[in-house]
């Protein structure tokens, strides 16, 4: 090694930046096993206080990414996108996009995480649909994305494996939440699976990791420069986590939601209507801007024309069917619950502010979520939405259901659900579904 | 364990303070290996942002104190007293003014380091006398304290076992220079010797841990802020460090040194009585203090006018010939170097500034230091010192003496050594040795 370990955590204490190879020897020999992991969390909690340039974040992104492969799809034509969203709760667009762009011609290849904490993942929502198999190999989901131009998989041990080690060790020394850490983190994942454009979904608010739309915003342009920095394409949707998004959250009811969108057969209740239709708004921005990204459209209202018509066509949803059949799933066998408890509201009001994680957090006491990433998730637990910010009730209306098969895991979820809302004597404008989008 | 250790490191990180609870099972934890090194690096390095409150750092210190045995000298009616130095470059006051005290009934028990880095230590000085065993038991010890009321050895593995883990994993990662994590690792140490009172000798300067004289202040009433929070009487000098101390630096030079002013034989040369005199002063002046402590004497008058007595009557000279009896020392056989080169000073002007580290690493070069814990001393290297600050010099006049048995390891440490030399056209005051006295 060229290097001594001490010395760079020295360098970067005393807020000196990093060179390059300096970067590049430490990441390399921690994920060799040549430099311990004492001396990795103490240069974690460094760069916590200190942070890194954008110079620095983009060398580490760098490194990581190369600590693995690259998935090679230099052999498909086809502009490849994908989309990453910083997570929240009933955060399914996913389901709805990737088989939009895909029916649109473009390339989906996605590389999707498990949930954690209070936040879903995309890989445990499609496993809700039986036999969805989400555990191809790197092999398959290149023949795949080559033959129908969409494949779901997770993280495989060939990815980016500094990441993976670095993830686990920040996991435990209180250094997760680092700006320029989760963009390495973040970026490097995205850019092995060889995509030429990226559109973020960075949310903001009660249930997101950004609190305000301030903090929101510099993530999105950091991460914004470092797909600059790799010559990709990228854009920004800056959208709230400030309420759970859509009618769901939970798994199965996540998917069930989804699959009425694309079969356009939104329900017509007081509120569910509303409801999907922010689920079904932000799936045809974010399709809308992947599809720009990929040159096929002369501006974004045509490329929006053309997400429109693939979902109300209904080839997106065929093109969810082949999804399907590619990893296996019966949708027909999609499960339901068969317990479920309507809350009611504890006061009369307008609502004001939902404390999202909480409401995140509830679910895992559902088993919705996990805890730890080897807690099991039950698929058909969750929530429906009754009301969101600016919505009035009368003490005692429905405010949100609670799904599940083990009805003695309900009270305490309920308590905590219905501690997540709070009420306004005067009317409250309701949430902005999409702050602003950033392109570069 | 009560405890998430995760919890503990996020708190700190976010500038909570922590319990004595916490404290307590954190470094108990980490001690018995049930915390791993990867969470108390990243704790560390927390602290070294965030810091911690005096309350904390008193906690700290008691859980390192209690990891161990505290010596037990309660059979000793003697009050018992030591002295401790935050480190420099020539700093040998240890063994005179421990002789002095001796010599006046007050008891010495002294557990001290070896020289890491460019300062020296206490044993390695004493090891340079041929046949000087430090490596006594604590019974030993114990027995010696009682009879001659002075004694000198190293850290063994059951006092402080938990500073020792810490210290060691610190070096590695860049968390050394911290306030309260220097604190509790001084004072607990020093508070396991069993002591009624402590000297601290805080040094600022060039040469020293604490650049500058507020750096100083803040880590000597740090260190007596604990002292007086376990009862203890304590006292710092806070002295100079912005050149080295006396005449000589290297570990046999110094022992001489230190004999030549213990039998009052202080060489009449043109810088040698002055140079001399300076670590006499020094030593009589931490005397004194250490005499007031013990309560025998009715004012630090008095108890200097007893330390003078003590070294000039031979008093402290035959307490010392007692400690290498004690150790198996036979001081009439310290080695002289085979070598010696006299370097000529590059300019002329007056000395205005000495990067006394550079001096100190200079010493390393020629082994009269370690770098690292496993390097073995040469004890004749050394320096000795023909100018400081203040003086004025012509271009070619001697500045300094290297000694050596290996000639070949002199044009390194020469070309080091002069390069910390400074000087100025007009005149520069000479360095006051003594900046301030601090009592409780």
């Amino acid at each position: 090694m060229k290097i001594i370990p001490a010395e760079i955590i020295k360098a970067k204490r005393n807020k000196q930046a990093l060179t390059e190879e300096e970067i590049q020897e430490f990441i390399l020999g921690y994920t060799r096993g040549e430099i311990p992991d004492y001396q990795m969390s103490a240069l974690l909690m460094a760069i916590y206080f200190n942070g890194m340039s954008q110079e620095e974040t983009l060398s580490l992104t760098k490194t990581m990414l190369h600590s693995g492969i690259v998935v090679d799809f230099s052999k498909i034509p086809q502009f490849k996108v994908d989309k990453h969203s910083t997570g929240g709760v009933g955060d399914k667009t996913s389901l709805i996009l990737g088989p939009i762009i895909a029916a649109c011609g473009v390339a989906v290849p996605m590389i999707s995480g498990r949930g954690l904490g209070h936040t879903g993942g995309t890989l445990d929502k499609l496993e809700s649909i039986p036999g969805f198999n989400t555990q191809l190999s790197l092999e398959q989901f290149q023949k795949a994305v080559s033959e129908k131009l969409i494949c779901f998989i997770g993280q495989t041990k060939d990815i980016c494996p500094a990441d993976k080690k670095i993830y686990a060790l920040r996991d435990v020394t209180a250094t997760v939440e680092s700006l320029p850490l989760i963009c390495a983190s973040i970026m490097s994942k995205k850019l092995a699976e060889g995509i030429d454009g990226l559109v973020l979904d960075v949310k903001y608010g009660s249930g997101a990791f950004m609190k305000t739309k301030e903090d929101c915003e510099r993530l999105a342009r950091a991460l914004m420069g470092i797909a600059r920095g790799y010559g990709k394409k990228v854009t920004a949707v800056l959208s709230t986590m400030n309420q759970p998004l859509g009618a769901f959250a939970g798994n199965a009811l996540e998917v069930r939601e989804c699959v009425d969108i694309l079969q356009n057969k939104i329900p017509k209740g007081p509120h569910q209507e509303r409801f999907y239709q922010e689920t079904r708004e932000l799936s045809l921005v974010l399709s809308a801007e992947m599809l720009l990204q990929s040159g096929k459209y002369k501006d974004i209202q045509s490329a929006r024309v053309a997400a429109d018509e693939a979902l109300t066509s209904g080839a997106a949803y065929h093109k969810f069917l082949e999804l399907c059949q590619i990893h296996s799933g019966r949708l027909n066998e999609l499960p339901e619950a068969k317990s479920f408890i309507d809350l009611k509201s504890p006061e009369s009001g307008f609502i004001n502010f939902i404390n999202t994680e909480k409401i995140g957090i509830a679910g895992i006491l559902l088993k919705a979520g996990r805890a730890k990433t080897s807690d099991v998730i039950e698929p058909t637990s969750g929530f429906e939405f009754f009301a969101k910010i600016g919505d009035r009730l009368e003490k005692g209306q429905p405010i949100l259901r609670i799904y599940g098969n083990d009805p003695q895991l309900f009270p305490e979820a309920e308590k905590l659900a219905l501690s997540a809302y709070q009420f306004s004597t005067k009317p409250v404008p309701c949430e902005q579904l999409i702050w602003k989008i950033i392109h570069p």
